[in-house]
């Protein structure tokens, strides 16, 4: 499962420095953050509404937009996905109900 | 990278069946799609804001946040996050152009 | 102000069964539901954005298009711009206190 | 149906100064224009969801939620509301072909 996803962090880190002509992620890269930002708003909007749908097809393919959108914007950051991941492994720890109170609304 | 998201994708299959007095997963679950779906809505904002705001611990967060509650709803629309990677996998194969042209805005 | 509303609801349900090749409001009224309401998902995106940045006329521009876009989501759905504002009416109506207790996050 | 929202504009602006503890309005304004923002994108998500599940009731109540807190974050943003209708007035007088040619996606 990681391997995708190091994979294609690794990726989009060198396509940000690629031509906006030849690469999608150097395009947005150059449209700035509220540009990526906006994306990852509307991917999300895609995937609520897929689930709505309940098409599992459109979940898959709008949940990868959402993932992939969501690298750009953190890559165009400076943050790393590790971060994210060691921030989820930290929470993981937690019992239920510790999780649960852990979370303010 | 990857231990983390198999990880927790399990957590929330076991605590889907857990009793919501004792898990948030469950008590999430217990309200159904729209609710689940209205959570990645609002982490997505959250992640939007974040990202506006140029705070990375924030953006990590939210980040975390988001990618939490769409594995949520994943598991609630019975779709492995395994499918999910698989086509972000299948997409990474583009080239920079063809992946382009593949994304209809 | 409510001039503005009001005929622009007119002429959006004017517009519903104009052409697709001549108005937006048609072509995107052929695309159904899910279509309209991602564009209202996108637009309330941008108003957070514009928000954030702080730029006023921004955040006019993208509340217009936010608006516009609400207007032809009720209006395919069958739902008049008057029972909003009854809606609102009838909540305006309550004083500050009420208000909160009202409102269940 | 103007009346609706000119009061409500000045009841929110009466609002916006009053006790945190007696005024949703207020409290809200306290926590400022991010958790402002993130209320508009919550909400929309509402909408979009109720507009996906077709229960008009539903579509009318979200509805009212996000004008309500767009125009609390206009107010929070010394934006009138005016500002935003002369917007839409302005792009009302275009025609349907060039109300669709005004628009980028």
């Amino acid at each position: 499962m990681s391997d995708t996803l190091t994979r294609l962090e690794g990726t989009i880190a060198e396509r940000m420095t690629a031509s906006p002509e030849e690469s999608y992620v150097a395009k947005l890269q150059g449209k700035g953050t509220a540009k990526i930002a906006q994306k990852v708003g509307e991917e999300a909007t895609e995937v609520v509404i897929a689930a709505m749908t309940g098409v599992s097809e459109e979940l898959v393919s709008e949940s990868a937009d959402l993932i992939f959108h969501l690298l750009v914007l953190l890559q165009a950051q400076g943050v790393s996905f590790d971060d994210v991941l060691a921030e989820l492994d930290k929470r993981e720890g937690l019992s239920g109900l510790d999780e649960k109170a852990s979370r303010s609304e």
